[in-house]
C-alpha cells in the first residue's frame, strides 16, 4: 500500500547531517538497527528494509533526473512469459520500464524478452524483479510521464530490497551515511517511517531514572 | 528516594528462568542493554545499573538470611574521622553495621576503625563505602531488627555499583542468568524497573508494518 505520493526530486545540495554521530550497535528481528547518538543523547531505532529502500530510491530518481540510468546487461536474455492480462499490462506501461533501466521488448504473442535491467540493483532475479513490479502495477499508469516513470522506480526498489538480509557493522554504518545524505530521510518511498528516536530523557522517564 | 519498601526474602526456588533467550545486542548511554528475545519476539532494555542493584541485593540478603555473610579484611585498618552526627548516627547503628559484614568499631570521641567490609563488594574503597552509606541513613532506623539490617543491605547495593561502567558481552550475559534467577528481576531494591519491553508487534506499529 501506498501511503502518500512524493513527486519532489533530491535536490542538488545533499551535504547535511542529519545523523551527525550515529553509531550503530546492533541488529533485532534481523530488520531493526539500533544506533545511539551520543552527540543528541538519543536512542535510534532503524528500519532496514524501509532506510535502504529509501536510499535506493533517491539515488535511482538521481540517476534518472540526471540521464544516467545504467543498465547491466544479462548474459543470457530470458524470455517471459505472461498470461493474457500481464502481457497487456506489459505493452500498455513498457516505455516507462525502458526509461528506468530494463532492456525489454515484445516477442511474439505472450512473452517478452528480457536483455538487462537497472545497474543500481546489483545482481537480482532479472525475471522475478520485472514480474513482481508488473504485478504490483495498476493497469495503466495514471499522471504525465514522469509520474509514471516514478511509479515504476518505487516499485523497483519496493522488489529489489529485502528485509531480514544480515547487515554487518560497516554495512549499517554506510546505509547511516547514504541516509543522512537523502532528501527526505525519515521516510520510505511509501510513507513509512525508516528511523524511530527514543531520546534518553525518555529512556529516564521510563526507568524511573528521573520524573 | 526509595520508591516501595521490600521485605520478602528470596526463595530457595530460584530455578525458573525468566529470560530464556536472551542475546546482548549492545550498551547505549553506558547505562542501557539492549537485548534480543528471540523466543518472544521482543526487544528488552535493561537498565545495567538497577539490574546489577537487584542481584546484589538478593545474593546480599540470601546471605544474610543463610548467615554466610563473609567479610573481607582491609590489609590496613582504617580510621574514619566523623562529624558529631555522624558518629552518633553510626553509633547508633552499628550493631546493623555490623551485621551486614562492616567489621567496624568505635575508636575514640569522633572516629570508628574499619578493619573489614562484606565480601560481596568485590574491592571498593572501604571508608566511602561505610561514608555513603552513613550519609543516606535516617537517624534512627525504623522496625525490628530485620527491617533495619535490610535498609543498610539496601543502601549497601546502592552505593556499589556505578552506573556508566563499561560492560563486555559475556558480563551482559553472566547479568541476564542472575537476573533470571532473582526472586523480583523486574525492578531495582528501590521500586524502579530493570527492563522494559518492547516487543516486535510493538515496533512493527510504529514502523507502520502493520496497523
Amino acid at each position: 500500500e501506498d501511503l502518500g505520493e512524493e513527486t519532489n526530486y533530491p535536490d542538488v545540495e545533499k551535504t547535511v547531517k542529519k545523523f551527525p554521530s550515529l553509531r550503530p550497535v546492533g541488529i533485532v528481528f534481523k530488520t531493526y538497527i539500533l544506533a545511539e547518538d551520543s552527540l543528541n543523547q538519543s536512542l535510534f531505532i532503524i528500519d532496514q528494509h524501509a532506510a535502504h529502500e529509501r536510499v535506493m530510491y533517491e539515488r535511482y530518481l538521481e540517476d534518472f533526473r540526471d540521464e544516467k540510468i545504467n543498465i547491466q546487461q544479462l548474459l543470457a536474455p530470458e524470455i517471459i512469459e505472461l498470461s493474457r492480462v500481464e502481457i497487456n499490462k506489459a505493452k500498455d506501461n513498457l516505455k516507462y520500464f525502458q526509461a528506468v533501466g530494463f532492456d525489454i521488448e515484445v516477442f511474439g504473442d505472450n512473452s517478452l524478452i528480457l536483455r538487462g535491467i537497472p545497474m543500481i540493483f546489483g545482481k537480482p532475479d532479472g525475471v522475478n524483479l520485472f514480474v513482481e513490479i508488473l504485478d504490483e502495477l495498476e493497469n495503466k499508469l495514471p499522471g504525465p510521464y514522469e509520474t509514471r516513470v516514478h511509479k515504476i522506480i518505487k516499485l523497483a526498489c519496493t522488489s529489489a530490497i529485502k528485509a531480514g538480509d544480515s547487515v554487518g557493522f560497516q554495512e549499517m554504518q554506510a546505509l547511516f551515511n547514504q541516509l543522512a545524505k537523502c532528501e527526505n530521510p525519515f521516510t520510505c518511498p511509501h510513507g513509512r517511517p525508516t528511523i524511530i528516536e527514543m531520546t534518553k530523557r525518555e529512556l529516564e522517564k521510563k526507568f524511573l531514572r528521573i520524573q
